[in-house]
């Protein structure tokens, strides 16, 4: 076999970046392959559309089948998005035994299980890195799994919209919505942002992660998510006071034999690495048992890094061809699906309550913690706005999550209490 | 070829951690290649030693024509340091169209580019990641041209031990000496420190990698390197007040196929991806002209790290075999040798001057900077500790090595200015 022959589902801007990448790297290709890579076909929908690149007029189609029912064609890479009618198509490309790459991560996310068990079963492979970060290689680090060793922890900055609405009302002091819309305007936020902004894309992500670095198939149901619309600027200013910056990250943890994912504002020490991934960019930040900490940082979408993932995965599904191993990529789940019950679910917590500041108020809330055994690091009493009230922030030691909401339901009770302000996470510090 | 063999020559930490790993992994191992890999000889000095390990006495040889020159191996891991001896055995290795993994830094820094063509005139690979940073995958990364597209910088923390001092003089306020005698004591830092303080190490690495991002055979010779031996806690105050931190920092630059590659101590704005980097990581962060800016974290060293580096690389090997592509791993270089001339390069500078505080000496001393049409982004002014003296701190503009020197010899002939105290390269901004 000297020729893989491609074919190619969606010329948009990712779509082009693909074949320019795929055309100006031939003889690298080949060098690193041993075989060559060429473009058979590519699925458009409208074949008159003027087009910023020079292409084969032969190439185009509308016809779906001209693509995952050609016997010529060895690989489909599918950058065309969509997730029912898209996951129909790469059903018929699989049971054509065809090999796929996708960028695309809402069909990764609803179908990629069944995707892949349907693509292992017919000695095919999925790869699709370019639909997790698009500039970082984590599909790839975590799946070799000598690479990422026995995987105890993983946080990630996996969605760019959201880490940049947080970095813009961190450093600029912006409430949520004007940012929101800023960020609209430039097109890094849909128009429709609660994918986004309520963390469902990120915890599809931490799904697809978790899954591969537990050899566990866990769902997005499994998920605790909690996007970012709360989080206010009150929130950051006593987070920052105490050396803390607020992000959305994504935890998927591993303890005796049970996962616990979850999607959360969390606070960061100013310090850790995964604290300044500004604006825009991803990273993924793993713990391994032998490795230690390692983080890989990059540009979380964008065309050209993305195309470029998209022709990295290309090469590895041809590399497996003429291994003779395709189909192997994607590994059974080894463990029984576990989770954490919340006894067992430990981190530290942020706490912020809007107190009546009268004599007693400060030792009725701390009889609750300790009546729950919560002890703290740090605690800060101020005034609030209100005369006569009095605001406290609190973070606590390590404490369960039955710790934490038995609390949070003991403290509803007390008449001192006026109201639970907000609560987050706290991690990435012993 | 359903079996890999390998010689194994070193029996230390990362050698017995080379053959855990592989026993720990022979499932994944096969799954992932389609074969499987054993040892088959283990170089060692004492074969009665007594070890951590449970190991077949029959691997064990203190000849090492039997690991060289035996045909039954197809690949020889090398983790057992040295140089020149060292550097004789891979040659009759290479000769005997064995492949290489090393974890040899010094030996790569000095034969390295020997060592490849001469593996690339057998057909034989070597494999060196571990000898870079040990748990970052970053040759693997520059390699693959595709991943890494057209690299334009290179900036790396590339020395844990250099990384370890600047942190703890930066954190905890103490002088460079005293840090230095902790290091030691900690094992951190060698009883002669001279190649880590001194820059000649990391040098070397960025020596490697820039020959790779740059596909251009650069030397040793080609850098610039200033250790970190003459940073004060002043000059780290004084940075930090401008908002930056001092780093050693290994950089590599190319513009109109010239390159430039230097180590020395370098200021980076404090929110820079390289600034949070502490203790003893390491990390690379790249900038190619598709991908943009990408970083890779990890740990730089540690026998349980370098050992899974090790193995990934002897994995690339076995596919690389497999796929009979071997030999192609190192690519000839592409471009002519061409550096940077001193009026090409460019950059940031931070300069600290003693001064006699005297009517008109400021005046002096900025007309100097704009004769050599140097400008300030940041000038600071005040009082030195001796009477009558004043310290002047500045950040310049973006200016040629040639315009800060031209400038700081035209300084040394004022009689106002007593001393120059410190300059430095600032980096990480535009």
């Amino acid at each position: 076999m000297d020729k893989i022959r491609v074919g190619l589902c969606g010329l948009g801007t990712v779509g082009t970046g693909v074949v320019k990448v795929l055309e100006s790297h031939q003889e690298q290709i080949k060098h690193k392959l041993g075989c060559e890579i060429e473009i058979n076909k590519i699925l458009v929908n409208d074949l008159d559309k003027p087009r910023d690149i020079v292409i084969d007029r032969s190439w185009l189609t509308n016809d779906p089948g001209e693509l995952v029912e050609n016997e010529a064609i060895d690989v489909i890479i599918e950058v065309m998005g969509g997730i029912e009618d898209t996951n129909q198509l790469m059903e018929r490309a699989i049971q054509n035994k065809k090999h796929i790459v996708t960028a695309n991560k809402d069909l990764m996310a609803v179908h990629g299980q069944k995707l892949l068990r349907l693509a292992k079963a017919n000695h095919c492979d999925i790869l699709y890195d370019a639909s997790i970060a698009g500039g970082i290689p984590i599909v790839r680090t975590l799946a070799d799994g000598l690479a990422s060793d026995h995987i105890e922890k993983i946080m990630g900055i996996v969605n760019g919209t959201t880490n940049y609405i947080m970095t813009k009302m961190t450093d600029e002091g912006l409430p949520f919505d004007q940012v929101l819309k800023e960020a609209q305007d430039l097109g890094f936020a849909e128009a429709d942002p609660t994918s986004d902004v309520d963390g469902l894309d990120a915890a599809r992500k931490m799904t697809l992660l978790a899954n591969l670095a537990f050899k566990m198939e866990l769902n997005l149901d499994d998920v605790d998510v909690t996007g970012i619309r709360n989080v206010t600027q009150d929130d950051i200013n006593f987070a920052e006071s105490l050396g803390y910056t607020i992000k959305l990250i994504g935890i998927a943890s591993m303890d005796n034999s049970k996962a616990e994912v979850s999607v959360e504002p969390t606070l960061l020490p100013k310090d850790h690495p995964l604290a300044l991934v500004k604006n825009e960019f991803n990273a993924v930040y793993v713990h391994g048992e032998a490795v230690g900490e390692t983080m890989f940082y990059g540009p979380g979408a964008g065309s050209l890094p993305t195309a470029t993932a998209v022709v990295s995965d290309l090469m590895e599904v041809v590399r497996n061809i003429r291994l003779g191993i395709s189909g192997n990529t994607y590994i059974d789940p080894q463990f029984e699906r576990q989770l954490k019950d919340y006894n067992e679910k430990f981190s530290r917590h942020f706490i912020r309550l809007e107190v009546n500041d009268q004599a007693g108020a400060f030792q009725e809330i701390t009889n609750v913690f300790s009546d729950q055994a919560v002890s703290f690091a740090k605690i800060l009493q101020l005034p609030a706005e209100k005369e006569g009230t009095a605001e406290i922030v609190m973070v606590t030691h390590k404490i369960s999550q039955e710790q934490l909401l038995k609390s949070l339901a003991e403290l509803e009770k007390l008449t001192v209490v006026i109201r639970m302000i907000s609560h987050y996470r706290v991690d990435g510090e012993e």
